[in-house]
């Protein structure tokens, strides 16, 4: 099944290039169905399903007993802003009011929850997962009363050791410390390697969460121009590291957030190899990087990572369990030091909900949960991205994410995202204003929207609301 | 049974005071059972009880069909070293490196592990604790996948405050938040009031994580004389904040560690009333709060604040489950402040062991099982303290503990406790020397003993052995 429907993706990438080749127009007819299959050599079937996957993301239109159109809907992907007279400047931080309130308000009951980002409970197996720590509390019941290992439960760490043997530069068992979430493990990493006053190089846009970071350490951010397809430009990145005494950098070149780029392959060897040269330490914060939507897994920059300069940092908050607070932390030649900083912060990670996803992935059920929830989330990204389309002020951008959940969303310059997200508030909509995701104001009428609650009739209403409230902006601003 | 143990602890005690004042000496003969029987007015019973206290005190012998006598081997209380000369100065702290290699040592296997602080299995009540996990999966299951709230699940923060309602100032519930460990909750009040170069005061010696958490933030440590008895000296602490800007206190005035020192409740009063007064934040350690010897619960510093300014932290560690990490802090005024800092260090605390607890908390198993542990604790305590005055070298002197688990141990000057803990770990046996507590060299003759693991003739003799290689250092010292 799984095979499948990465086949239909596939003719339906084909297909979507001949219209761009053939410069196809709005209105315009497609070839027939049949003609398509002798065309390409595939069934009937898996050009219908094809065409259903460019009707999905509003590439395409059925007309009954007529055929396929092209739909005048297209979707206007989103490019780098302008970033032409941007050099890059140590910046302070502030975001910190901001996030905090917003969360408060996203939690509030009845809200249409765009805001967070945790998959919901029915892409998760619940079941399965619950099993498992049931087995834990039979068999691991004395030793889960008694202080956890500072590292992390054996067999935890194990299992996350053998999912990157395949990697060019795997993980050993014992370069990985388990922490609360990634974000910890951020933190320890921040803690490891800098002082108060210290420039970080951060992704422009970035997660608020490493944003907050740096500010409750009092280190200086240094935004990188990032491609919302391709991810971090290393051209700026050079320029930046020529110009500024870097202390650290934090990326995410396989699963960007929260634009979803993927830095290609190439670039992340490069990148390590730049970093590595000028012995800066590179955080990678790769906790989106199994949620990809291509075939293979995208590998991380810590796969190239031959010199242990990379301190890799993931969890399982975005693929198994928010609730659990499980992330874990490889950190290379910082290993030593991160587990001192983890000891004397609160001694060790609760061990129970470490054997039982240790025993889950021991079992085999995380690969088949994993293509499963990328299928489900690649699902409810497209719903999303074609409501937003249709919903939203026309010259409205929206991402093309290459995996994850968020979409990343440029409005006309008329709408200040910020205003936006508290008039949402009121009518019970939950979103992120770009002024969270960077310290400079490129992002003010930028918004993310998290593709979290299940694809419905209220979540369609509620995109419809924010689009009519987008509008209402743009023409209040004339 | 729980009231007559204590009514035996105070006949007992009665008798204790008796010796004292008659001045009995050595090889004297105590008065028979039946007499004291009759002059205090209770049950022939309660006196065997009470002497077979005072024996197991090590305080007097009873030799057969002959009666009692005051003991050769009675023990050397504790009292404070020689501060006369000492006048407190902020100093910078190095423990980290050696608590780290002390804690690697310890958790190796086949070690008779004195050093860690944790109540075993035997002491816990696991299979309730368990049943209320069960339970927690059974109704909590899905909630306990997503996100948990930054300052806790209800459940708990409800059953928290409940605990603290015949306090003269009873904690409300939204002014507490959860977090992994006691540590955690001290770490966040630290990074809350206080930046690199800030003096702490703080108690000596200490708890020796905290001396870590200010040595990692750069914080300088004020050192202030504690009574192994009766705690903080007043005194010495107004003459130190009138010669220093101090920005925070540490203190463990309920139950102080590695002492158990207790102070006397006006104490308390009046150094609530003093930080107070001079704007000092208090950060209150209450731990061990919950494993008090007394027959009622000696109230924390908490109690007695009206003006908002003591952060009380606290935690199910060393009383329920220390693999579970979860603690708490009320932190007063600095509530919101510390809630922000929570969320950006690791989002929130795992949600299902918090309702596991409250569930246990809730069916009021909690109060039995502390007045269970409490006697065992007392007992593992009586047990070690006589086994180390039999074994350990003469002029030993002994802490008596008002709770917990912990004896601080002042050996022979000529014994280097670090030295001692060196030569002990080749024997298979952990302990912390008394440098790990302390910036200072008051203590380097000192050591922890945790009475953690169930007494046996196998702790006897590891006992036997320190009190041996003791007194070799003493002797080939000489």
């Amino acid at each position: 099944m799984i095979d499948k429907t990465f086949r239909y993706e596939e003719v339906a990438s084909k297909i979507e290039k001949s219209i761009s080749v053939l410069g196809l127009k709005t209105g315009d007819r497609l070839p027939s169905v049949r003609r398509v299959s002798a065309e390409l050599s595939v069934s009937v079937n898996t050009v219908f399903q094809a065409y259903a996957i460019l009707e999905a993301k509003g590439l395409i239109i059925s007309r009954p007993k007529s055929g396929y159109y092209i739909n005048s809907f297209a979707v206007k992907t989103l490019s780098r802003p302008d970033h032409k007279n941007y050099v890059p400047l140590p910046s302070t931080i502030e975001v910190s009011a901001m996030a905090t309130a917003m969360m408060k308000n996203a939690r509030e009951h009845g809200i249409i929850n765009f805001s967070i980002l945790a998959p919901v409970n029915e892409f998760l197996p619940i079941t399965k997962l619950n099993k498992a720590v049931q087995a834990s509390m039979k068999e691991y019941t004395g030793e889960s009363f008694q202080y956890p290992l500072v590292e992390g439960h054996p067999r935890l760490l194990k299992q996350i050791a053998r999912r990157t043997f395949e990697w060019n530069q795997s993980i050993p068992q014992d370069n990985i410390l388990i922490t609360n979430g990634c974000l910890e493990a951020i933190n320890l990493c921040l803690d490891a390697l800098t002082k108060p006053g210290d420039t970080i190089a951060i992704e422009s846009p970035t997660y608020h969460g490493i944003l907050q970071s740096l500010e409750v350490r009092g280190l200086k951010a240094l935004e990188i121009a990032t491609d919302p397809n391709t991810g971090l430009v290393l051209k700026e990145l050079e320029l930046a590291l020529n110009n500024n005494k870097v202390t650290a950098c934090i990326f995410m070149p396989a699963c960007h957030h929260p634009s979803g780029a993927m830095m290609p392959e190439e670039n992340k060897i490069k990148l390590v190899k730049l970093l590595s040269e000028k012995n800066i330490p590179l955080i990678e914060d790769d906790s989106l990087g199994e949620l990809y939507f291509s075939i293979n897994r995208p590998l991380p920059a810590k796969a190239f990572d031959s010199t242990n300069n990379v301190l890799y940092c993931s969890s399982f908050s975005k693929s198994l369990a928010p609730g659990f607070r499980i992330g874990w932390v490889s950190a290379g030649k910082y290993h030593a030091k991160l587990l001192k900083l983890k000891f004397g912060s609160n001694i060790s990670t609760t061990g129970l909900l470490q054997d039982a996803i240790g025993r889950f992935l021991e079992s085999g059920q995380y690969e088949n949960h994993l293509k499963k929830m990328r299928i489900s989330f690649k699902g409810q990204v497209v719903r999303y991205t074609v409501a937003i389309n249709q919903y939203f002020p026309k010259n409205t951008k929206i991402s093309t994410p290459n995996g994850g959940l968020s979409l990343w969303i440029e409005l006309p310059k008329e709408v200040d995202a910020l205003q936006l997200q508290r008039k949402a508030i009121t009518e019970g909509i939950g979103i992120c204003p770009g002024h969270i995701f960077s310290t400079l104001t490129f992002f003010h009428n930028y918004v993310r929207i998290n593709c979290c609650p299940l694809w419905n009739i209220k979540i369609e209403n509620a995109i419809k609301t924010l689009g009519r409230l987008s509008q209402k902006m743009i023409e209040s601003g004339l």
